[in-house]
């Protein structure tokens, strides 16, 4: 793994925001619920909760790269966004179907399951980011989720226990696929702060706020673990 | 073309709405630029103009059908709000570009032309209705245009003049592909209605509401034409 | 106190939400907290994490009352949210920060507190059901804090210890003044429900939305009292 | 008149939107409408369908400065607009109910009233602004409006003839009060700027963006007028 303030290849923004929000990012991507998943500890029980409770996030998830559609400035961050909606929305909602399926959770017991305290928060936080700010308020809010997975993905691919049974959990987010989609919305996220704050973006108080969204939500992101409690 | 208060095959929700607002209607599908496609006397600046701005009106057309997606009370629903984005975003706009590539006029040119007054009207319409009230709220608002345009097509591959020059762009809509799409819409509509609202639906105030949100954007929509002017 | 299911005085979509929420009501307004509040046994630093919460609460709830103000159908409900606004944004804040200021914590502490994520959660949802429904949502939302504040300082003026320290707390809330706004706001949710739904709404699909939103929010209240710990 | 590019004592960045949006904002300021008013020649039908339309936008208005608290990043930003909402929803709107009462106008007709396309369309584009971008952008979309009526108040007062019967609508524009709210709103728009751009806001690519939301709520305000047809 990187440190904080190294380079991640996620694009500059990204790499801001995460030095300065180092503390939460920890949290977020060595939480035990994460280091299980590597070490294979994690108890079945706790990743099923993870899941089903994942399903109601990737539907607020998609709702929320529906709104950048909404928000974008250019027909390009347009299709940027509305590319993310389309595989959320119609690849990985089917997959997570399949997925729980397998585990014997079928999508009646997935659309039953109440919402917990911290899939709430965490999915409000950014869409309310999105609504009360502009694009940049959106993405920075979007992007702990989109990217912290894929740094864990390609960390936990080098990481994890050979046997551990979350091989296939990791191997989604470690993918050339999903390496690609981080690279590309950091590229996003690049492109959209300099087309509207300029070269000297990172100076402006702007973008402190902009971090400050990237670690609100980086906390949210970490609460969200909590949710795999066997 | 069947009279205001005939079913129109678009649903029971459009039906309602269309026989409520039967004069703006009227003046929407029968306006002179569109019996001037019909008679193939629309003068070509005319419709050239009208592409133009159309082309600006398309963006915040599938802005407003991504908003569909945040305020989709179901994953069908978010599905079929963005199916049209994907159809808008990545297809017609395509098209567009390159039919007015045809007729000279570049993507730059597009991008560079100033929003009309009636074209900002008509859209921010739109999209206000979709932000200030709800999933009901922008659907009413998003139907003249998309069910209209397919009552246009239908009616004028009838009625045009064998000679009209104008034949491609009836053909667009009165192709069965696009009164697929009506159909599916205002089944959408019906759906949406249904499930919020119960089957006494057009009793309520409610419903009243929502048909003077389709006025308006019906008078809106009319105006919408006076942009086809050479 | 009155028992779920009995009228209240804060009308009749109230109760009827109020009984629909009946396990999450009453962890929200029997919630620890509020029984040491109480009997006086809630230790002062609990008290105090949670006033400094509740400045940051009150912030947002504000905003989500001005939303109210842009999601009202009529001039009435605009001015019935604005007077909210006003005595949250010009009167409520002041008393907290006097009150805070007397327990020695300065606005400068309050401003720079940070968010638990109970607040994060709570007010985020309240301002996201808001954006993304019409008014009655909003107002579904913002009914647990306003209503259930009410109707917790009506029962702890009758059942608090006569030596409890936070006698001023439930006297705010028990006070005339603070049950007339309770009374006011149930009335304002009857007449905006009736005036979009009709005499029978309780009997509507739309109706069960809210009463989720409602249990939703109260859900989230009742983790709130969670920030009151030493 | 100072001349564009002037020193207005409305702020630096109004005066630079108002000098990029020169064309448009003399169409606005100049507007045959407002030279009636100032001669005296503006027929009183004319004066009295403006009236009724304005009433109307007068709602509007108020949900866009509503939305400004919302918006708002600071106490003091939010209380700005709440001043605005409360002078308008509880002033101003019933200083219009008097003043078409006093022309045989009353409220029944008031709200009967259909809207105008240009109303519409102003008012929808501002709202949209300020749902779509973040606060700054409602702010350029509102600044046309109060801050144009405050530049015509001030000089139709120099200018206008003695005997014009619309003095009254001079004075009310050209009075210290409003002349004092025209500056704290220029003040509260730099405020706002300096805050989230920095000291070198104006040569963003952002302030261009905004820039733009001036100059096309310029050219809506400008067609408001055209309302006033006898």
């Amino acid at each position: 793994m990187t440190g904080c303030g190294d380079a991640t290849g996620y694009g500059d923004a990204f790499d801001a925001w995460r030095a300065d929000a180092a503390g939460p990012w920890r949290d977020y991507t060595h939480h035990r619920f994460v280091q299980g998943l590597a070490a294979g500890t994690l108890p079945r029980p706790a990743f099923l909760a993870y899941l089903v409770q994942d399903y109601r996030f990737l539907i607020h998830f998609s709702r929320a790269w529906a709104l950048g559609i909404v928000k974008a400035g250019t027909l390009a961050e347009m299709r940027a966004c509305a590319a993310t909606v389309d595989a959320l929305l119609n690849h990985e909602t089917s997959l997570h179907f399949r997925l729980c399926a397998a585990a014997g959770i079928d999508a009646q017991a997935l659309d039953a399951a109440e919402e917990a305290p911290e899939n709430l928060g965490y999915t409000r936080y950014v869409l309310e980011a999105g609504y009360s700010g502009d694009f940049l308020d959106l993405l920075a809010a979007l992007a702990p989720c989109v990217l912290g997975y894929g740094e864990i993905g390609a960390r936990l691919a080098r990481e994890a226990a050979p046997g551990t049974p979350y091989r296939d959990w990791i191997d989604t987010y470690a993918a050339g696929d999903y390496q690609r989609t981080c690279r590309d919305v950091g590229a996003l996220i690049d492109g959209a702060v300099a087309a509207r704050l300029g070269p000297g973006a990172q100076s402006l108080p702007r973008f402190a706020e902009l971090s400050a969204r990237f670690r609100t939500a980086t906390r949210l992101e970490a609460a969200f673990w909590n949710l795999g409690r066997a």
